[in-house]
């Protein structure tokens, strides 16, 4: 594997409230994820993330979420399906008028904070998720969890699916994350995080925290950005994987 | 004139709380004013009027709103341009998603409420639509008041505007609309209403409040359907209209 | 027992929506529940309930929910603890300025769709409501299911329980209701449940869906008034429990 | 004048968005503008907020606003009077009930944004906005401009009202603010905002932008918080009207 996608989640503004370095990520990665004004976003804080990223040549996707604004999508709500389906549908088509108004468009959807975790299990919602990027538009990919609920139903419906990894994040012996609440679940060196990632870029192969080394796919690697510290990690990471050879390029250009 | 199209608001419940009765006006009209969550209108909600407009060949349009769902779009606000532009462009990209799913497309854009008078003569708030709209799909057409600044504006800008007139509504002799709070504002007879838009239609003449005949251009009529006498009136015009050999269809598809 | 309550959930529009008919269950009802903006009513509504509601001597409630507008509170949030609390809190609040403005006060609590259903058996959710109630005033009542889990938290802090039953629905053999989605959960002849909620005021015994006699005590009886049919078989039930003797009044002025 | 209050808008963070630096602030005013959910804040982060002012001994205000929570209250909304009295009541009962579960109260409140400025000349919302607080608390104070529309209604109705000075603010020679869009409207420079604040304090005397003396009455002086460098300047203030031998306390103290 000579190329890498590096990926973020941008546009978290929302009115007065600003989130995140949205110009700094849009420097490192090439692919953003885009809020959509469910979880984070409102319409003018989205058009000006995505003019920016268009300029720069950055991958757009739609980052989906459950409807939870004040919750930043990351709490578990009963959705009914019919429900989830046309809120993503929704999602999916907001982002991608105002990538047309911005002159570009709509690459990939990445499902957000407890959806992103719900699918990774729960085949209802899975389907929900890929059924609705399927009824908008099927040459859209979506970015997800390798060897999940989601992989599984996107391949059986011809959607191309788009497997992940944590920059810094630990990883079990089983290929999951290492929950936040526990010790070392988060890395925080920038060396032995861009270590981490070029090994999986060129073998495939992360050390989980029990020592063993698994087998991780993964097309794209998620950075973050919401604290400086998160950023310059980022940048390092970037610069790391480009030293050692490797191109830096959004998987949709594949 | 042999063709004239009726238009009607849609898709205006929101969660639990149901407005109006789609499934009888989408048997009378031949344009859906489909809300788009901003003033009314959800997802799920949307994409069930979508689909049942579309099987019954009925064109969809944005009813788009500035951002109020407690008051229902009606109440004017100082939106910014930018937030407006982005605001209008998020909601044409929604219902374009919502349309995909469904099969079928959107083939114009009516603002609502505070935003459909405020353009009337706010050549700032009228630009920010105009341009939204050419941003998102230069294809689209605008359906508003004839005479108006928005008008000017659109054919101005190369936007096709869709004049209307309006079924249960007086006018005065300058071409405006008498005032909801005035006296006899509001027509509540079906066959005076009937009568009037079969001159309007024949003869692009309504009859003012103060008994003198005026010129009003329309391509489409304004029905309501909020109350069951509305319906009622909705039903008996094009009933007439088509007793008098005009077709009903929409603007859309000449 | 020689008084008994009826309560029913009012106050439920929103903006432009209108939900029940207020006027004619605040004729039948002797408590309010009144809703607090996060499932149903905005302020200016509230205000309008609490106001006839006080001319009538209805008392009133805080009808609480989870945030979920679009849901109306009927979906299970994953809402941490600390939310939660507050969230009830503030919704006690805003009801108790609105009834100071209506020269009146709030009397109770009642918890909401999925709120109300989940501390039935969820002592962490039961323990955020009943913490809040105290919290802003111990003075006031809890209404909710008997022999729940928040019932025995309620009484281990000193708030006063008022268990109650439902006029309209089927009970399980343990005393639980029959869910909505199995056959016979819900009933529709007057006669019938008026028949139930006679035995109930002067026995504390309902029969069970499988014909066994069960004891369910109940200091209020909830009544429906979304539909026509509701209305009206909430007043018949008014009107028959007054024929056998009893004195419909609020529990809080007990 | 031996003593004066130092005012600052506090709670104004929003879910997972952060907005200027509550604890510093607390340290520094007298008074705490709590925002009451509707341009900002929510049940949990006002809790937070509210808990910190108590154990610090700052007053607590209700800092109300219309609702828009996207634009900040700082966007014009025409608001029907009756909406906008109930959307007062219920924001200041909401924080109500947030103090009391804080053990403590609301003292006095204060309008926000685009209400502030409009109730200084508009004597409809003024007048809706007295109403609504007598309505629910005849004992809280008002604070606003000094000489405007709402502190001669709020005389009229005999509720207090607290005149305020900005800080950080050029006057016009009319006693009016320079509107910010303006050069020299905002001041930056710490010690002449503290020797103007000085003089105000003792002489009731502001150099006008036109360097003309013009009298300022004021009981309380707001200072801003949504920058590091706004701290500052306030930390500041404080520390030399102290040296001054002023005693900084809050009016509703007197």
């Amino acid at each position: 594997m000579s190329t890498i996608d590096l990926n973020a989640d941008l546009g978290e503004s929302f009115g007065a409230w600003t989130m995140g370095d949205d110009p700094a990520l849009l420097a490192i990665v090439s692919s953003a994820n885009v809020a959509c004004g469910f979880h984070a976003g409102d319409p003018a804080r989205m058009l000006e993330t995505v003019r920016v990223a268009a300029a720069r040549g950055v991958a757009i996707g739609a980052h989906v979420s459950y409807p939870d604004l004040r919750g930043f999508g990351r709490r578990d709500l009963e959705l009914p399906v019919a429900d989830l389906i046309a809120d993503v549908v929704y999602q999916i088509g907001a982002l991608k008028g105002i990538a047309a108004a911005a002159g570009t468009r709509v690459r990939y959807v990445k499902p957000h904070g407890a959806l992103y975790n719900r699918i990774v299990h729960d085949d209802e919602h899975a389907s929900a998720v890929v059924d609705a990027i399927v009824a908008v538009d099927p040459a859209l990919a979506i970015v997800g969890l390798a060897d999940s609920e989601v992989a599984s139903i996107a391949d059986a419906e011809g959607l191309r699916f788009v497997p992940e990894a944590f920059a810094d994040r630990a990883y079990r012996s089983d290929g999951s994350l290492v929950p936040r609440n526990q010790a070392g679940a988060v890395l925080h060196d920038a060396e032995e995080i861009a270590q981490r990632m070029l090994r999986l870029a060129a073998e495939g192969v992360v050390t989980a925290i029990d020592g063993t080394d698994i087998a991780v796919s993964a097309e794209t690697i998620c950075v973050h950005g919401d604290t400086r510290g998160a950023v310059d990690i980022a940048r390092a990471l970037r610069r790391r994987l480009e030293s050692a050879g490797l191109t830096i390029a959004s998987f949709s250009a594949r």
